[in-house]
């Protein structure tokens, strides 16, 4: 049993995840917020009382934390006492928060992969560029680190896993779907960080397919989707931390990931990208003045955290999965969806950073409860997955299947 | 007889004037090119020599001038010896130049409204809120001051004046149709200073109708144009200088100004506009920079001169004009086709540039031969327009009409 949390990171995934873990008090014990921007966390620490969401007297405190600084993050986890560490922060410290629960011996979680700053998606191996150098010393010291376990990557590599344990004898092609059919009522807005949004969506395209990396141009295969719920949605093919993983796990089955993006949203982002607006590159205004035009349009779009109280509409993620049972073809569908509003009604924030922040928190209780405590690094697809499915009922996000015949059943109960 | 002439402005349209008036040196006697820029105008002196575009052993020389300065640009006439100054500098320097030439007497020439550089789009009477404070001034002095000597203002006006003195005992409507029908091949580039020119597209679109002003807002109204030579073309109701002066002149007309744009200009626009990109209030960064938006677009945008070497294509510029002659209804279009290639290959700059600077170089001309050495201040539809057109003829503008019967010939000869 290990306890006592750490959460890193306090925009809008570290606001679900704060409040999630403090719902679990009781099991997690106390639950500390560390982040750059102290007023964010303050603003967290107040919704949680506000909302009365702690279960039990353990401490609610937050804390002013450069994550990229391994000591003070060291420092940090000591004085908390935090057997486990969930990462929210901006991609960029992932290895600087694994490198401080590496020297104190706490459990880590993050929900995706370890970014460059000076980069722009870098070519596969993702994971092998940065976390998976890490594996060994993690099973050395028998540090438990799980990696991307937000809902995708996350909750969709279980899907996968649970594919391959229950339903398929050989597994044939795994195709993420991630579809927000919400609306924010604004004219336009990311709903991430805008840097770390366009930086997906402007370098090329990997999927895994026929045994090989395949590339292509952002944009450049779209496919129409029938989904429950949301209905036809058409989405595009993309790159995505995820594939990488389950490329290992699943060599042999094409992996693909396709994100729904609307005319509309195409349109601003090739504008914005055909210009150069998206560049990260300085230019000089004829004025002499040294400016990243990528900077500027963040400035000039919504913060995406004022999105959550108008956001409404739902969001659909799931994998198709197709291959062979006894012989026979068939396909599924394992997916879960949610609500834009009722994620803002109970925990005030919107839909997407739930779905992302939901999972994290339950990977954090699967530590605290010894059934994820693995003492190694591991992707959610290398961990058993009716623990997380069970554990992400219980606490928001219910997993459907629609299975060959098309009937589609609550399975997460 | 006046001669002498000091170009103010060494942008595109400064390099098509200076090298018109170099090719009328004969008549124009001296010829001096003034801009804060000094490498732009030593670029434009060393091309009309390239060109051998000098007529006679006149002086051709260069001066860096900040023509803000009025004292500055006072000292410039009297050494220089000017007697008709041509203002083709940024639209914020109409009122000192006009200043200078009060000073010293000389005629004055531009090609577009003052702007005060705070302000976007004022509303009417526009040469009312600086010019025409000026025109008894003028008067009084004995100054000539011709406003708006461009194409459109500018020929535009001519052609209605041609249409009055000639055409019509009435006039109901003038509809002024501006259609670039060129191609630059970049994604997206404005043909002017992308300062200037979205400034022109922000605001609310002024027309006269019925005999007061009419507001819409850009791309509001959208009608197709069927045009000699270019085709069919969407163009739509913009404000424009020449809308305000010719209201006056003809008070009982409806005076509308359509600019053509095609669909991708018009997403790339809205796309910018609706994102705030536009604006020229100063945003700040996540950093903590201080920039204005507007200022890094146009950092990112493809600099206009760049535009001219590989520029194709047509543009068609007149007015369309209905009303009344000899009891029946009659609509006629009066107008000139130009072409980027033949532009760039003759004085090196491309159609928009050309159509906008052969026009201040005749009314030059006009006033160095006393034609429109009117020593008052007028717009160009106050001023006879044959010595204009013919001029325009001989300089590379041709003017056709086609009338009621759909006959279509060239009436510049």
């Amino acid at each position: 049993m290990r306890k006592n949390v750490l959460v890193v990171g306090a925009g809008g995934v570290g606001r679900v995840v704060a409040h999630k873990c403090a719902l679990n008090s009781d099991i997690l014990g106390d639950i500390h917020i560390a982040s750059r921007s102290a007023e964010k966390c303050r603003a967290i620490v107040e919704s949680i009382h506000e909302k009365k969401h702690m279960r039990s007297n353990a401490k609610l405190e937050w804390h002013q934390l450069d994550a990229m600084d391994v000591q003070a993050t060291v420092d940090l986890i000591r004085k908390a006492n935090a057997q486990i560490v969930i990462n929210v922060g901006s991609a960029f410290v992932n290895m600087s928060v694994l490198s401080a629960c590496l020297e104190t011996g706490a459990a880590y979680i993050d929900t995706a992969i370890h970014e460059d700053p000076r980069k722009i998606c870098e070519t596969p191996p993702w994971y092998g560029n940065y976390e998976w150098k890490r594996a060994e010393e993690c099973a050395k010291r028998g540090v438990t680190a799980i990696l991307g376990a937000g809902f995708d990557p996350g909750v969709v590599n279980a899907y996968a896993r649970l594919a391959k344990d229950e339903h398929f004898d050989q597994i044939k092609d795994i195709d993420i779907v991630d579809i927000n059919a919400g609306s924010h009522g604004k004219y336009f807005a990311t709903n991430f960080d805008p840097e770390i949004n366009f930086r997906e969506f402007t370098g090329v395209v990997y999927s895994w397919q026929n045994g090989a990396w395949q590339t292509n141009k952002m944009f450049e295969i779209g496919k129409e989707f029938d989904l429950p719920v949301v209905g036809k949605r058409k989405a595009y093919l993309t790159g995505h931390d995820e594939i990488h993983s389950l490329s290992r796990n699943f060599p042999n089955a094409n992996v693909r990931f396709w994100m729904g993006f609307g005319d509309h949203y195409i349109t601003v982002f090739n504008v914005l990208k055909n210009l150069g607006l998206l560049s990260e590159q300085p230019v000089k205004t004829a004025e002499g003045l040294e400016v990243v035009p990528l900077k500027v349009v963040k400035a000039v779009l919504p913060d995406p955290a004022s999105l959550a109280p108008d956001y409404t509409g739902k969001t659909c993620i799931g994998d198709f999965i197709s291959g062979t049972k006894d012989g026979v073809d068939k396909e599924i569908f394992v997916y879960n969806v949610a609500d834009h509003k009722e994620a803002f009604n109970e925990v005030g924030a919107q839909g997407i950073s739930y779905t992302a922040g939901v999972p994290a928190a339950v990977a954090a209780l699967l530590i605290a409860q010894g059934d994820w405590d693995v003492r190694k690094m591991a992707n959610v697809e290398e961990l058993s997955p009716w623990p997380f499915i069970k554990g992400l009922h219980q606490n928001g996000l219910k997993t459907f299947l629609k299975d060959e015949r098309g009937e589609d059943r609550l399975i997460s109960e």
